[in-house]
């Protein structure tokens, strides 16, 4: 049996070909890391964290506050806060209810901040947020997938080079066995999110049809690369018993083509491949696509509008969606802000995920943070975001001064800056399509919420129907890589291994 | 509701292009297809069909009779020969108990024989035997996981152009939904045939370990196209409560590497990837290589020694693998063969899926076979059979006798002569990597058996411990293509929708 502080041990050439043989049966790359996180943490705040970007999805004057130096400058920002001014004018929302699939990444913060010195083989710290999706989350499947690959390769004992593998493991504390390795069930909750919302629409309030269905409006599918992300979940409502008719649609011509709204507004689904003319009622509008700017020319505002428009749940709403920009998180860091939303002991338990955020406008912060990101040695410690979705938009360290001179300073107003967070790093290989590597890796947990929530209307408090931790990821990359974006390339899905 | 004289209906280009993209996401090309076959004869028929195979297994006379045409000229029927022999000379097979997972298969035979007339929407028939397959009987999981795709596709109703999706398919008997498409369980019920020979070996014999396992011996693993076939059972023996421990080892040089004898034979596997010196005993060695002659060179023929000679329950036996060969399915339609071997009812009901077959030696009736063989018009109605495995290898009517005349008469006697089954043919659409087609298209049924038998021994029958239904596959090519084979190109796997 080997101890902890030889991981990852020694492979021979035969363990990494027949490693290398199994996971790529599984189709899917990944990396096996041990870290020693109380991430139990933050799955217990993911339930407040819901909570407090419902309410702020309902208090549209504190949005409006928070985002509107972005509405000179953000195309994306522009765009969302139009549509939503044009659906108050043409008579304002009419259903109460939304529904959300929320994730809020995390790292760990090295407490002792010496991250030159060896790799550790248990990471100590305390985990930090990176930053709080609201829109879209990806990954959910593909975590839930790795976790179950990675618990049948410790089933089948690929991993331990020094111990026969073992049916039962129950004497293996230190080994990479099931029993270390957390279940996931990200699919199966997120579906049952879905189906909630779902439920709570009702039966169909048009007269044309007595059939209600989900509809995931997607990214463009022919060239869609996220399918086996988004597909097990539409696969998983069907799987509900009863089964929740779920289809797909390409948000913007066909969303103009293939629905319509009634005079009361019910959102009609008329699927292109069916002569006859009876649509479908759709109950839930679960948003994967709309998250990137060029989506929204004409076609894109005149989808997004009547989506909004319906009276179907949308997950999320839109205010919820402009809740993702990092303009609000920044907010959400000013003195007082959280006790806006929260309770005082809810509010210091989110506030000790922060790490210092500063926005880069003319404010007296402003004129702080572009201090510290135009010194190339003050800019070492932080990183430059935009309000963009995805990776690939951030600027690290001191690339950030470069940056902002090719830059004019009327746009810097559209980034916050953000305090890096050091990361312990652990030793351990990683698997991609160039191959296998070892080296130091970080790792970034997501801990996914699932929400449903009826509006206060008139600035009352909106109230919570359903509030749930939905499942996690957990994410690992190099350490010298600064971006984790599976989808680009830079990091690769992971099973943590409780020790 | 359209009828079935419809079938299939004319698809808008929208419905094709959204059924090709939901099918793509389901990773594997497939057809639908509409059949009217009794085909619970041949699900009957089956566990005859194992005990058959299970009793010529036994009989080693009788199979060296059927075969010792072939040993002359068939390097594939040498080499198993030759293993057979030498185990005995070195004392003899030492495990009692032999496992089985075998295929039938079947085409409809159209009782009006008019093939060129328009495709029937519902063709009727009989079904006759094309082959029966005793040795790593390929297909199970492909056609488990289309049959559950073609179910998924249509519980989401995107087959059913003329009528919304419905829930609940009680009342739609013309439909394609889910109740119309019958379940597969081919991944489990072959697990579970492989778990019970698992249980039969019972604890290790050998002092040396605590542990067993089951073998999957493959073709070298870095270049299998066959993973998606293999791995879900090898995943399914994990999923057993209590887990069947499984692994994988290639067929040749790693077989010898990774694998012992014990002076008792118990089998012993070594991980290449355990630095640890304590093996794994064998239980089962169940084959998915061996098959073609080019893999019998010297480390081949040492490589199944080896297995043959160990006390694992081998998957199939050597005797049974050799009953796989064309000129065994041919010896058994001789006159009185059949009541060799089974009840003269049970040899009766196996008779009647027979079609007329020749051999092409210089017997009576191999003479009478050439005639037929070298007459382009009698030829017509033939296919000619080599003993190989898989597809690819038949020659079709008209072409016969000019691929005879291309071969010395000499090895004339490693083929068979089987009369062609004339198969009615349905009006649909196939998917492949080329595309979608419509035109007519047939099918062939695979019915999978699973048993466990144990010799009798000196000359008495043996003792059938399990035989059991498995599982079926459903296999469908264009109408003009002659091989049915999938991994070839030529076929697609296929659910029947029964009316």
């Amino acid at each position: 049996m080997h101890s902890i502080a030889q991981y990852p041990p020694p492979l021979s050439e035969d363990h990494l070909l027949s490693l290398s043989i199994q996971i790529q049966d599984w189709l899917l790359n990944h990396g096996s890391l041990i870290k020693d996180i109380n991430t139990q943490t933050a799955l217990e705040l993911q339930s407040i964290y819901n909570e407090l970007y419902c309410a702020v999805a309902e208090d549209e004057q504190w949005i409006l506050s928070a985002i509107e130096d972005l509405l000179p400058i953000d195309p994306l920002a522009v765009a969302l806060w139009k549509i939503h001014q044009e659906v108050k004018q043409l008579g304002g929302y009419v259903q109460p209810i939304s529904a959300g699939i929320f994730r809020s990444d995390y790292m760990l913060q090295d407490e002792n901040t010496d991250t030159n010195g060896e790799p550790s083989s248990i990471p100590h710290g305390s985990l930090k947020q990176v930053e709080f999706n609201t829109f879209s989350c990806a990954g959910a499947s593909h975590a839930n997938k790795i976790v179950d690959m990675h618990r049948h390769l410790a089933r089948a004992g690929v991993y331990n080079a020094n111990s026969t593998p073992s049916e039962d493991d129950t004497d293996s504390s230190q080994l990479i066995v099931p029993s270390n390795l957390p279940r996931n069930r990200n699919i199966e909750t997120l579906a049952a999110g879905l189906a909630s919302a779902h439920a709570a629409y009702g039966p169909p309030k048009s007269k044309v049809t007595s059939k209600t269905a989900v509809l995931i409006v997607i990214q463009d599918q022919v060239f869609n690369f996220n399918v086996a992300d988004e597909r097990p979940i539409e696969y998983a409502l069907w799987d509900q018993d009863p089964p929740v008719p779920t289809y797909r649609l390409n948000f913007g011509d066909d969303t103009l083509e293939d629905t319509s709204l009634t005079a009361t507004g019910e959102l009609l689904f008329h699927p292109p491949w069916l002569n006859s003319t009876t649509p479908i009622e759709i109950s839930v509008v679960y948003m994967r696509a709309g998250y990137e700017a060029h989506e929204y020319d004409k076609v894109g505002i005149r989808a997004r509008l009547r989506l909004e428009r319906s009276r179907a749940i949308k997950c999320p709403s839109l205010l919820a969606h402009i809740a993702t920009f990092k303009k609000v998180q920044y907010a959400l860091t000013r003195p007082g802000t959280l006790e806006h939303f929260l309770t005082p002991e809810k509010a210091a338990a989110v506030r000790a995920t922060f790490v210092p955020m500063y926005p880069m406008d003319e404010s007296p912060a402003g004129q702080e943070a572009r201090k510290l990101a135009t010194d190339p040695v003050l800019a070492e410690d932080y990183v430059l975001k935009p309000s963009l979705e995805g990776g690939g938009h951030n600027v690290y360290g001191d690339a950030i001064p470069d940056f902002l001179a090719s830059q004019p300073p009327s746009k810097w107003g559209a980034y916050i800056l953000m305090k890096r967070i050091p990361s312990p790093f652990a030793a351990n290989m990683l698997m991609s399509s160039v191959g296998m590597n070892s080296g130091g890796v970080i790792s970034e947990l997501g801990v996914f919420g699932s929400c449903l929530w009826r509006t206060g209307g008139d600035g009352r408090p909106c109230e919570m129907l359903e509030n749930s931790l939905a499942g996690w990821s957990f994410k690992t990359k190099h350490q010298y890589t600064e971006e984790i974006s599976v989808v680009k390339g830079y990091g690769c899905f992971d099973t943590p291994l409780l020790v």
